[in-house]
């Protein structure tokens, strides 16, 4: 096998990279010149080295507790609960959420058998139950597990007297309705907001 | 600046990788354990460091020549031109072209400033003028482009004897041809082949 070949079989190995992105990657890692290529394989290995999970919500940080639980200006009693740590980044992006997070990290799948017991619910059920929480809003995927971690966490916040809440679902911002699937448009049905100047129902 | 962001700056360096790319290639990357990640690391610098052009064709290679060029059950008068040494190998994976390469290495281009100086083009007119080519087949891409490009080898080419083909330009297997567009369509049709049992023209 060619040191090219086994590049490509390197970078398939990564999980969701399949030939054709493999080899698309290896052909820029080629062409980068020298400095670049270097910069690279340092970053991978610095990158693996440094970063580790915040112990309080799971997110990514390079010190014992992340950006976000350390800054005490963020609103303490409202806690967004993710799958993924890098699910945190997107959501901080849009700029709209102030309060921490929870990493579960992972959804519930029999298929891929990740059972309750692999995900991080303990460690929100104490957060939760060590108090000053008002709120937690369920960030998980609008997939079939996604769905099915929220209800079960719901489910296993019930009787704690926090809201616990669930990000809609519905067309995304851009996106032709006539190329959008009936599930989403039955939620976006289901989950419109009334507009000023309609009747307020 | 966190050793994950400078992964994630490091990924989107590459050409055609954008942010979204970046951060799932950065995520796979921590998930990795840590004899994955010393083997993709490894892989990089070796494919970096042993791969090379063949001096004949272009096509990648850890030898002077490469194996399609060194293998002599090859059709020797047949040469497929390519705009890139990766295209080879999904020509090959067709399995059907049983002859020898040319890669310009690009495709002239006024938008990003590659003139034909900068094209392989007098390599190729090297090796038809030495003799023994009876095809030409043009397999640049159906860009404006690869098509420019296309018209401009096969002017080059022009009174060398040799015959100049360029790859069928329509609709690709599988896809439905209500979503394909119609300049492809027209491409199509005027591309048809007879079938038979109809009138053979």
């Amino acid at each position: 096998m060619t040191a090219l070949a086994r590049l490509i079989l390197n970078l398939k190995g990564l999980p969701g990279i399949g030939e054709k992105s493999a080899q698309r990657i290896a052909r820029c890692i080629l062409r980068l010149d020298s400095d670049d290529a270097f910069a690279l394989t340092e970053a991978i290995v610095q990158a693996r080295t440094l970063t580790r999970t915040c112990k309080r919500c799971g997110n990514l940080t390079e010190d014992e507790v992340c950006s976000v639980c350390a800054d005490s200006a963020r609103m303490q009693n409202e806690i967004c609960v993710v799958q993924e740590a890098f699910d945190i980044a997107v959501i901080e992006r849009a700029g709209v959420y102030k309060g921490l997070y929870h990493v579960l990290g992972g959804a519930l799948s029999p298929l891929e058998d990740i059972s309750a017991d692999e995900l991080n619910i303990a460690g929100l059920l104490e957060r939760v139950r060590a108090g000053n929480i008002k709120e937690v809003i369920l960030a998980t995927s609008a997939t079939t597990e996604g769905e099915t971690t929220a209800l079960y966490v719901a489910a296993q916040l019930k009787g704690s007297g926090v809201r616990v809440s669930r990000i809609a679902r519905g067309i995304p911002v851009g996106a032709d309705l006539g190329l959008t699937d009936e599930v989403t448009i039955g939620k976006a049905i289901r989950g419109r907001e009334i507009l000023e100047g309609g009747e307020q129902g």
